[in-house]
């Protein structure tokens, strides 16, 4: 069960709950930004990853900043967004964006259990290159990527203790298109 | 200048400090990723944003979250990548992502001069919304915007002090595309 919630969005007009929405967003989207904190200093990733079992899956080296910042300091955020586009306006000040975003807050942690890690694989092999293989992941494959003696490698999972999410509608009407003017749109409205 | 470096980078071969690669990725990237921290906990927003004189600037609330935490913690990174698409393989454990991303780091905070917001605002129209408007931004409306009795909206600067970029090049002939299976890959290495 996604937790999705509304508390600490200001513009609460914009905040969804839909968790139908939020999910496929969350399956869709190619690639997610993972963020961690250094001290008092930030740090944004950008990952493929999966969204499986209300979890974040993402695998990457055991070694590097990433992953010393993940064991000392496990909370995370992984957030994703899909722009739709931009709503024009004669008036400047009103242009905006259309967009639907969401934001994963959880502990990430290393996945040890290899059964979940080999299912989280098969999630994000079947996401980006769906139809490639014609029989499911070895497990030969699975133990050798995560676990063998040259590999370096590990799958994460940051399980989604909460969800927020917000979106801005398109406006078809005033969506922008290359060619599209403020003179057209304000001779338009004067018919 | 750009002061991109390599340091903290794991992967060396993947760093990269072409200063064009790295404009070009910052200017035609849509939707850039501001790390900021709030305590021990990373808050992650997707924001639409303009490269301009060296650092990004993006507009917004001058209440809610983001802005307590980006005066409370100027520190920000902003990410930004393009993801090229998947790199397949016929074995899994070598599917691979080909992608150019970048991280600006450095303190965020709002931009008080008149004339310094004008100039960012009028930067991001060109870019959201390319020849929409047939004269140049009047600062009567970036002062409505800015600070209009009913505006509660500040445009930000966050000064890149150090750049870090990664690039793992496209491999055309091995780019997974829906369709494409390992049979057919091996079949074709065999001939």
């Amino acid at each position: 069960m996604m937790n999705i919630t509304t508390d600490g969005i200001r513009k609460q007009n914009l905040a969804i709950t839909d968790a139908t929405a939020v999910d496929h967003l969350l399956r869709t989207s190619r690639v997610g930004y993972l963020g961690l904190v250094d001290g008092d200093e930030p740090y944004v990733v950008p990952l493929n990853f999966v969204w499986h079992s209300d979890s974040i899956y993402v695998h990457g080296a055991q070694y590097g900043r990433k992953a010393n910042l993940m064991s000392n300091s496990p909370k995370a955020t992984f957030t994703v967004a899909d722009e739709v586009g931009t709503i024009a306006h004669p008036v400047p000040a009103k242009t905006d964006t259309a967009y639907l975003s969401a934001m994963v807050f959880g502990k990430i942690a290393v996945v040890e259990d290899f059964d979940e890690a080999t299912s989280a694989l098969e999630a994000m092999l079947c996401k980006y290159v769906p139809g490639y293989y014609d029989t499911p992941l070895h497990s030969g494959h699975v133990r050798s990527y995560v676990s063998g003696a040259g590999s370096h490698v590990a799958v994460y999972r940051l399980r989604g203790e909460k969800i927020t999410a917000k979106e801005n509608p398109n406006q078809m009407s005033m969506m922008f298109y290359p060619g599209r003017t403020r003179k057209a749109d304000l001779q338009h409205d004067q018919k």
